[in-house]
C-alpha cells in the first residue's frame, strides 16, 4: 500500500491496524502485495467501483459506502464458487469526507472484509470526486469455476435470498423516505452475498451468475454465454414482505429489472434438488426454484400464472 | 469484465477486440478472471489509481491518461522485479468523454498493456467523475520479491533513467506551455518504467521502490523501512538536458521533490557494480549510482559538492 503524508498516511495507518498484518500484503508497507500459489487451487479475480452520487448518495454514511463496495465485489466471486481471500482497493477520498468519515468508513471497511475472511493486501489513495475500486481475489479448486456459459437445457433456474429489495431501498432513499426502508429490504445498504452457500454449487451449479444489474439483464447475460433461453415463473420470484407489498400495488416488473440485489442466479441439473435442498438448509441460505432452461430464445422471458410473458421496459441497470 | 448496455458495452467490446482473449480472462464475458498457479513464482499486486485534475489535467489527450494509467501501475511491479502479466481496469467514465475519446483510450490502454506483455484479465466501468484505477499482476520467482526494507549499511543507491522530468512537463503543461515540452521531458505523458532492466535485480538489489512521489520521499521510505539513512550525491544526479537547464536557474530541489518519475531507486552491495552495468548496457537502460546506504539517520539525506546538505522545503507530492 502506497504511505503518503498528512491524512493518507493517518487513514491507511487506520487500515492497517483494523485489517491486519498478513504474509501477503507485506504489512501493507511495500506498495505492492505477494501471493504464493495454492496447492491445485486457481484464483478467481473481479474489480467493482463505485462512485458517489451514481453507486451511493452524497450523504450515506460511510458505513454504507464500505458495505456496497465490499458487498458488489464479493458478490462476483460468491457467484462462481470461489471462497474470497484478499483485496486490493483504489479510493478516491472526496473533499467532503473529513476525518471522522475517514475513520468510520476504514472501521466498517475492516468489519466487512473480517465478514468474508478477506484480508486487505494493498491499495492506493488519492484525492478523487468520492470513487472507490475493489479487486478481490477468491481461491477456487482447480478447474471448477463456475462459468455463465454451462447451462443446459431442462436444468432448473435457482435464485438465492429475494430479489427486488435493494431496488426498493434505493428507491426509498433516493425519495428522502429513508424511515420508510425497512430491515428486511436493506439490501442496498447492506448487500449479502451468499457466500457460505455457494462453495456447495461446486460440480452442481452448470451457469452462475451474480444478480447486480437486475434478475432479467442478469439471466439474459447466461442465456447470452449459454444458447439456450430461460422461463422464470413470476409467482416463484422470493419476494421480502416489503416486495411483496410493492408488487401488490405496482406489479413486479421494476424488482425483476431494478438490480443491486447481490444474490446468485444459477443453474442446475433436476437431479440436484435434493442435494441443493440441503446445503440451502445447512448454510440458511434461502434458496428457491424459479424456472427452467430450454431450447426456445436468447433471453430470459418471464411467465405469469396466467401463462402471458411479462412485457418489460427495460432489461437492467445501465453503468455508463 | 461486466458486460452492460448502450455505450459501455461498445466500450468494453472494443477493448475486447484490441486487448484479445486470453485463458485467464474468459474472453472477458464472465465478470471475474481466473488465474492458474505458475510453478515455483509467485504473484506480485498492486493497484493505481489516477483521477482526472489530480493526476491528468481535464483537457489532456486520452492517450496521456492511458498511458499514465498503466505506467504509474507497472512501475510499481517493475521496482519490486516482477515480470507484469495481467491487469483489471476499474473505469469511471467522465461525462465529457465521448464515443471518439473512448475508442482513443482503448487502442492506446491496448498498445500500452502490450508494450508490457500484460493481458487484459477484466474490469468494471461506471459513469463517474474521470478516474480509472488499475490492478496489475506480475510474475516473480518464489521468495525473490525485492522490498523496501533490506538496504544494507554500505550499499550503493541507484537510479534508473533519469529524475526530474515528469515534474518539469507536469508543470509546463499547467502554465499551458506544452509547446515548451520536450520530447526529454515527457516522462509526465509517457511513463516508461525500466521493466526490461529490472529482472536482473532480482538476487542484486537489497531494497527497491519505484519513485512516484519523488526521489527524496520514496528514499526516504527505504530508509524508514530499512532502519537506515542514506547520503545522495546531488550533482550525481542524472537529468535531462531539460533538468539540467531547469536545475541551472532554480536549482535542483523541486526535481527532487516533484515525482512522476516512474523509474526505479534501488540500493545494492559495491560487489555488484559490474553486474549491474552490464545489465544496464544490455537492456538499453540508463543508470546512475547517486549515493550510499549509511548507519546515520532515519531520512535521505542531499549532499551538495561543497559537502552542505540540501534544505528540503517538502518531501514529495501530497495525494489526499
Amino acid at each position: 500500500m502506497k504511505e503518503r503524508p498528512i491524512k493518507e498516511f493517518e487513514f491507511i495507518d487506520r487500515l492497517r491496524a483494523l485489517c491486519g498484518e498478513t504474509p501477503e500484503n507485506l504489512a501493507l508497507c511495500d506498495d505492492v502485495a505477494c501471493i504464493t500459489p495454492v496447492k491445485d487451487h486457481d484464483w478467481v479475480i473481479s474489480v467493482d467501483a463505485i462512485q458517489k452520487g451514481r453507486h451511493f448518495r452524497d450523504g450515506d454514511d460511510p458505513e454504507i459506502v464500505a458495505r456496497r463496495l465490499v458487498g458488489s465485489a464479493v458478490s462476483d466471486l460468491v457467484a462462481k464458487g470461489a471462497q474470497p481471500h484478499g483485496c486490493l482497493m483504489a479510493f478516491g477520498r472526496d473533499k467532503s469526507w473529513d476525518d471522522q468519515w475517514l475513520n468510520l468508513f476504514a472501521e466498517a471497511f475492516a468489519r466487512e472484509i473480517n465478514h468474508y475472511n478477506m484480508a486487505l493486501w494493498g491499495g492506493d489513495t488519492v484525492l478523487g470526486h468520492g470513487f472507490a475500486a475493489l479487486t478481490v481475489h477468491g481461491l477456487i479448486p482447480s478447474g471448477k469455476i463456475i462459468r455463465r456459459s454451462g447451462a443446459n437445457i431442462g436444468d432448473d433456474v435457482y435464485v438465492t435470498g429475494t430479489i427486488g429489495d435493494g431496488y426498493l431501498s434505493r428507491i426509498a432513499r433516493e425519495e428522502q423516505a429513508i424511515e420508510m426502508v425497512t430491515h428486511s429490504m436493506d439490501a442496498y445498504a447492506c448487500p449479502r452475498p451468499p457466500f457460505a452457500f455457494s462453495h456447495h454449487l461446486i460440480d452442481i451449479a452448470t451457469a452462475s451468475i451474480d444478480i447486480s444489474d437486475g434478475l432479467a439483464a442478469d439471466l439474459d447475460h447466461i442465456c447470452r454465454n449459454s444458447s439456450c433461453g430461460i422461463e422464470v415463473f413470476v409467482d416463484q420470484i422470493p419476494l421480502s414482505s416489503s416486495g411483496m407489498a410493492y408488487a401488490k400495488r405496482n406489479g413486479v416488473e421494476a424488482l425483476i429489472i431494478g438490480g443491486d440485489d447481490y444474490q446468485t442466479a444459477f443453474t442446475a441439473a433436476p437431479t440436484n434438488r435434493e442435494m441443493l435442498a440441503m446445503a440451502a438448509q445447512s448454510t440458511n441460505t434461502r434458496l428457491t426454484r424459479i424456472g427452467k432452461v430450454c431450447l426456445e430464445g436468447s433471453e430470459c422471458v418471464f411467465k405469469s400464472s396466467d401463462g402471458s410473458a411479462l412485457h418489460l421496459e427495460a432489461r437492467g441497470f445501465e453503468h455508463f
